[in-house]
């Protein structure tokens, strides 16, 4: 948290501001005391919040980890059935096996740690809705991890049957518990400026 | 935002963090200018957000709700490829029909507005993703609603036949168009204490 940017020196969050583009009222309000020292405003981290995949060799604290982990599981679910199961990688032969099992995740054995987000059918009471659940679990961690001055991405596995059964066999998961989506978890080694994906074109009012 | 507590007449943030049980330092951090006038810290907003199902009569302003809308879309998903479309209700005729297609959310008679959050599978290039996708997108805008000082609850819809094809036919969605749920949202009217669902037995470390 509070880490200086490597290109300016000066501090991460204002860096991200920045790129932002929020407004001048805004960025003061934000800038005292509370972003860099505390975490960061939660419109602030939806708007700034972006795909990390190269992180610095620094150990990610278990303290840290377990924040992230306790903020996904505030998540709202179905029937409040909170079907998720989490299993933290952080052997780095595991982390490469994770990389190698999805192409797209091969950064994963540059990261100290991956959070195997899954789902427990057992515990899908009100069947149907543990993709949707556990999607809003990983999201919440994603926010966590970013307001927390690290950096983390979601990689995709379900429904994808061999990236699912690749990493049950990778972390020896029974059958009712299916992995969704591998986060990879760090300190940012770099700072992709934040994107302005407002589409007002996809916005209806009352019917299509 | 900002507004006072019905009960104890404290600002509501002050009330809702009291409630969260957060710690006093944490708390003095937060109080003296930010929380009230500019949102919520986000690890705050996550640990404190609750469905809320009750709102006060006073109506939803179209800025507030194209800043959520802005927020969900702000949410990460696969290869990018944004699959979410938005319909509107704000109709009172629509929100009670609503809340008979799922009596669950019957209480959306007597909100200001709710989001029909939809797949677009014409959008969804990685197929397979676009629940996954949209709950992202829906998360995020329960965690601004919540940080604007708002209400609101996610009611599921998708993968329940009746309810889809009760929404679709409600809001003329065309074919490729799939309502995942429906947000209701408001000024709230309750004030549902935050809840601490961290369950530690959930986390396992390499393998199962």
């Amino acid at each position: 948290m509070g880490g200086m940017s490597r290109q300016t020196g000066i501090p991460r969050r204002v860096a991200l501001l920045g790129l932002a583009g929020v407004s001048a009222a805004a960025l003061a309000g934000v800038l005292p005391a509370v972003a860099a020292a505390r975490g960061l405003d939660t419109i602030e981290a939806i708007k700034t919040r972006r795909s990390v995949r190269r992180y610095t060799s620094r150990p990610l604290a278990e303290a840290d980890l377990r924040e992230i982990l306790r903020c996904g599981m505030q998540a709202p679910s179905a029937c409040d059935e909170q079907p998720w199961r989490f299993v933290i990688l952080r052997d780095k032969a595991l982390l490469a096996r994770a990389g190698e099992i999805n192409p797209y995740a091969a950064f994963a054995r540059e990261a100290p740690a991956a959070v195997l987000v899954c789902g427990d059918l057992e515990l899908d009471r009100c069947q149907g809705y543990w993709v949707q659940d556990c999607s809003n679990c990983a999201m919440c961690m994603l926010l966590a991890a970013h307001a927390m001055g690290l950096g983390a991405v979601w990689t995709g596995i379900y429904p994808l049957a061999d990236r699912v059964e690749g990493f049950r066999a990778l972390c020896g998961l029974p059958a009712h518990v299916t992995p969704l989506a591998l986060l990879v978890i760090g300190h940012p080694a770099e700072q992709p400026a934040p994107e302005n994906r407002f589409k007002p074109e996809r916005i209806r009012y009352d019917r299509w």
